[in-house]
């Protein structure tokens, strides 16, 4: 190909003994595949035992086809895929890891099949698993991992989504009977897009506030019974959502309750419970605490949901790739034969460093599913690491799902009109994970979390801070908690700590120079962390209403949180190429590493450059080298989208792959 | 609102006389109607009155809705609505401006329908009408324009998309029958994505390459009948393109020809003509030129569908501006009630910059528009207003329809979950039209387009440039003739000119300055297109293939078309307030032009900085105006999308909006 002999762009310093690799396929899958290759091996196997179901999705009408997902998840899961993080006395696979694994793998194939698991197994079984204690699970585990009983998640309100702790459903305690009594008290208070309920949840997990005695004790969940025999028991209500974007192999509904009355065991009392004579009782003393302890050990959904979003980047990727190294259009090179789209060097710019990105988050994922194995497995223990988890976690959801819907976007228009067609995937992958951006915790309001979390962090004081939900960091009580917590200055001299060679140090790094990259992420992410804390402080200082105060620097703490994962992701893709052998493949990867981290440098540099981190001069030379990056990664494309793994049968497209 | 009473953000100097302006919905509507206010009502009523087809969208069979919405443009045909830019003698309006303002107007509606509406009346009509003379008129426009004869315009083919002059398809001459016999000669040369084609066209304007007497003389355009009485007609092959993405309500299908006989008088024979014994004849000697000027005439199309986009994304900036302004999360301000989304930074951030870039469009848009207007109506001759407009529609067409896409999606992630649902039109708006982005021509390859068109604008010479396709900008042979033309060091004059005031004047000029914006604008794109200049002709001058050297430059091609199409934009807004009389509305669209000014340098501004006209200081006084700039725009926005004339019919969205 023409452009892939081309002399490099960069400084021939940096050249030095650069010779182009070739890439293993093979091998490289082996690498992305990581510990759980089995696993995704049967995930694969299943995905094209039951592609049928890719087509079903766009010609069944859609009450047909939430039965046909619901009877396919079921036959997934008699496969052992989807249960394989519950206790293997109950039929589950007792590994953790093995679970996010298969969930990821299984975003390669329709999303509506990928959902309705998670509704089942993550949220409804998660609930069960991880609020409730023995009992519920004698009773309701080995039913829910073989599906034959569905269940469902029923927290979001109508008037609440991302503010879970102000949920207006209430369930009292009626001493007389050892009952609760669950009402919906007002029109927002109604649950709504819960999965599984419109059609096919026998149970929900319903999340309220639980009163006793007259006193309120913040929100806890309960096992309510929903359907019997498929009618829809006394007292409850249900509406269908309807028509979605996507995802309408998924029955999203409404659930309103009119005293409807579950016995006291229904109580997932792992955290608190109520005696029966209608005492209050938990381990947790502090009620904020207690909430964020509950919501905590369901991170699962969020960094299955940011491992479905990469996977789906990698499902548009493969076929964009793939059809722009086959498709020509007009005669650039050797007139008359037209050229292929992936030599045009804007080709290239639109598509290769969202090749590079997608390998670095999944790296990033890697690490975050393994934090989450050793965790929620007993294998570290501690406050801290439950903390750093859920800010990985959010901080990776986010990151990776708008990857997924700008890359899907970008990647969809780099087909041209073919593009279009249904059969080609795009519409299903645009349609389906649109709300990916927004469910499992909004993207910013999950960044957010994530500045709160450095802040009070770094101020190295972390009692009583509710980490995981975000209600407080935007109330305007806790702009001064956080800001208290955080000695600012001791975050301005990090700032300084962290460059070791003083002012002159970016100067002698060369681009390409890992370190160099690490650095300037890091001097990033501080002093932008820095700023905030430091702008928020001023503003209540001077007296300022604490809401305005939060409001004006909103986006400085977005942008904050956003340097500091993608720091955390250029840290996972360089430590992942720091243990490989020297070769070919090392030197693949170190291109992709290179794309990601400078093609992030340049897309912010006016920051670095405005904070004096970034010459001119340099910068402009960041865009060159991206540019050179670009052409030496082009000849691997195909086979770099090759080792993601994605099964043929799953890319469809057969106008644009022939 | 705790955030309006703030005192602004900006230095106290630019802040002089400042008073927050009310916002007259009513007569800003007027404004923005302008000149074709009746048009617009009348297709606003219209829209009311088959408000029922946005629902029938989700509900109904493919086939139904396909037929459901060939009959609703029927019976808007009948009130005069599409028909508006056809001569009065056959029936239509005679107006050209009002076509299109009917068209933006219908894009607030189910696009599906604004689609078959284009395909019928814009480029079926409009081929009939532009390529063809009075026997073509006289035989077709009537019943055309009626809707009683249904047509397609089958131009694209598998093989080629945007490079239409390399088309598979054949019509040969046959002196002895005096009839065109068409051929598909190839796989590749088969047409697709033929609105129209699938179900409803009776007649095609087809394209195909023309040869008499062994020899080849380009693309020409075709009347074709392809049914009657519904039925195919012999050595025709429809087949259906079948599920898309979106715009389902359009039968889109592939046509391929096998032996297929017309008469001699079916070819369209404006430009060119083939005598009854076969001697081809054209009042355009060169090919090129003839090829450029027949694609020429159907620019109307680009107009219409950057329009479309503009006013699609007024529809979601019209739902998730006022979810903004009453849906409440999180309390910041005053505990316990919480904070409006509107009130957050953050939430102005996100939606204010592209509330304000849709009235900048808007304006820009009004600008094409009377452009093609004037042209079209004769009003206003010579090439060179041809190629201004031609290059004016591809900018506006390329930048209008990026920003539907990216507002539609800021929009439907800023509604959160309920954005999801198909009642909220997020879904519709989505799915519909995200192909605008690459089809009446891909957006890359219009602004690649646009650069060409510049590079030899500036050089002052004209004569046989292609300045419609974009073939022969991309090929290397052109790259070379481009360079020829286009003298270097005259653009490097014109950037040093193009600043009066020296180095010096941007410390002096006052951000909102309207000269300083202006000035900032056109020091970019002057800038960036004498570096394109100089980067081809040192590519070639260095013996690099003219292909490859394309290919190295090309993102800055890009980028130099964007920055001169963004100045367009400006200067379109400010040339729009310079005439407007002093008072409310003045101050507040002067908010929004503010807004768009600056936002547009702050997303680009390492450029500036880094081209020596944006000090770090000034790039973060520019960061501070913008938040500033937002806060002032948030208690108009409500009133600013109400301006639009979205009919409330057309937002849905019950639960959104109440």
């Amino acid at each position: 190909m023409a452009t892939d002999t081309s002399s490099p762009a960069s400084a021939p310093a940096t050249e030095t003994g650069y010779q182009q690799p070739t890439v293993d396929v093979g091998s490289l899958l082996e690498l992305l595949d990581g510990r759980y290759r089995d696993v995704r091996e049967l995930v694969r196997t299943n995905l094209v035992t039951y592609d049928a179901v890719l087509e079903d999705a766009e010609q069944m009408p859609t009450d047909d086809f939430r039965d046909r997902v619901r009877d396919l998840v079921v036959e997934m899961a008699a496969t052992g895929q989807t249960g394989m993080g519950f206790p293997s006395e109950y039929g589950g696979g007792g590994d953790i890891g093995a679970s996010v694994a298969a969930f990821e793998t299984l975003a390669f194939g329709d999303l509506s099949v990928l959902v309705k698991v998670g509704v089942q197994f993550g949220l409804f079984g998660g609930a069960i698993l991880q609020l409730g204690t023995r009992r519920h699970h004698d009773a309701y585990l080995r039913d829910l991992i073989s599906g034959r009983t569905m269940g469902c998640f029923a927290m979001t309100e109508v008037g609440h989504g991302s503010n879970v702790q102000a949920l207006g459903t209430v369930a009292t305690y009626d001493a007389e009977t050892a009952e609760f009594v669950l009402t919906t008290t007002t029109p927002e208070a109604r649950k709504d897009w819960i999965g599984n309920a419109a059609r096919h949840a026998e149970l929900g997990a319903v999340f309220a506030q639980l009163e006793v005695g007259g006193e309120r004790h913040g929100v806890h969940c309960f096992v309510v019974p929903l359907r019997r025999d498929g009618d829809v028991l006394p007292g409850i209500t249900i509406e269908d959502d309807g028509l979605k974007m996507g995802l309408n192999g998924v029955d999203n509904g409404r659930i309103t309750f009119d005293g409807v009355r579950v016995p006291r065991e229904n109580l997932l009392n792992r955290f608190a419970d109520v005696t029966e004579d209608g005492v209050y009782e938990s381990s947790i003393e502090n009620p904020n605490r207690r909430f964020f302890t509950m919501l905590g050990t369901l991170v699962q959904g969020r960094v299955c949901v940011g491992g479905a979003g990469i996977n789906a980047a990698k499902v548009a990727l493969a076929i964009a790739v793939r059809y722009a190294d086959r498709r020509r259009q007009f005669e650039a090179t050797n007139p008359p034969e037209e050229d292929l789209l992936l030599d045009y060097g804007q080709h290239q710019r639109r598509l290769l460093p969202l090749l590079a990105r997608t390998y670095a988050l999944h790296f990033a994922q890697e690490v975050v599913a393994d934090e989450l194995h050793q965790v929620f497995s007993g294998l570290e223990a501690g406050e801290e690491s439950r903390r750093r988890l859920e800010s990985r976690a959010a901080g990776t959801k986010a990151l990776g799902t708008w990857h997924a819907t700008r890359t899907i976007q970008e990647c969809r228009e780099a087909c041209g009109g073919q593009g279009y067609r249904a059969a080609n995937r795009f519409a299903a992958l645009k349609a389906d994970t649109d709300v990916f951006t927004t469910f499992e915790g909004d993207n910013t309001v999950l960044l957010q979390l994530v500045a709160k979390g450095l802040l009070t962090d770094y101020a190295g004081e972390f009692e009583d801070m509710d980490q995981f939900g975000t209600v407080r960091f935007v109330a305007g009580l806790a702009v001064e908690t956080v800001i208290e917590k955080t000695a600012v200055h001791k975050l301005i001299e990090r700032v300084r700590d962290v460059l070791p060679g003083g002012d002159e140090w970016d100067q002698e790094a060369g681009l390409l120079d890992p370190d160099y990259q690490r650095m300037m992420f890091r001097f990033r992410e501080e002093h932008m962390l820095a700023g905030v804390a430091r702008r928020l402080k001023r503003g209540i200082d001077q007296g300022m209403n604490a809401g305005e105060v939060f409001s004006r620097v909103q986006d400085h703490v977005i942008a904050a949180a956003n340097a500091h994962v993608e720091r955390l992701v250029l840290d996972a893709f360089l430590d992942k190429l720091a243990g490989l052998p020297d070769g070919d493949q090392k030197v693949a990867l170190s291109l992709l590493s290179d794309l990601f981290a400078l093609s992030t440098i340049e897309a912010d540099r006016a920051w670095w450059i405005e904070h004096g981190r970034l010459s001119v001069t340099r910068s402009k030379a960041i865009s060159r080298e991206v540019n050179g990056l670009c052409r030496k990664v082009r000849p691997l494309a195909v086979d770099l989208v090759d080792a993601f793994g994605v099964p043929r049968e799953m890319l469809r497209s057969p106008e644009l792959l022939g």
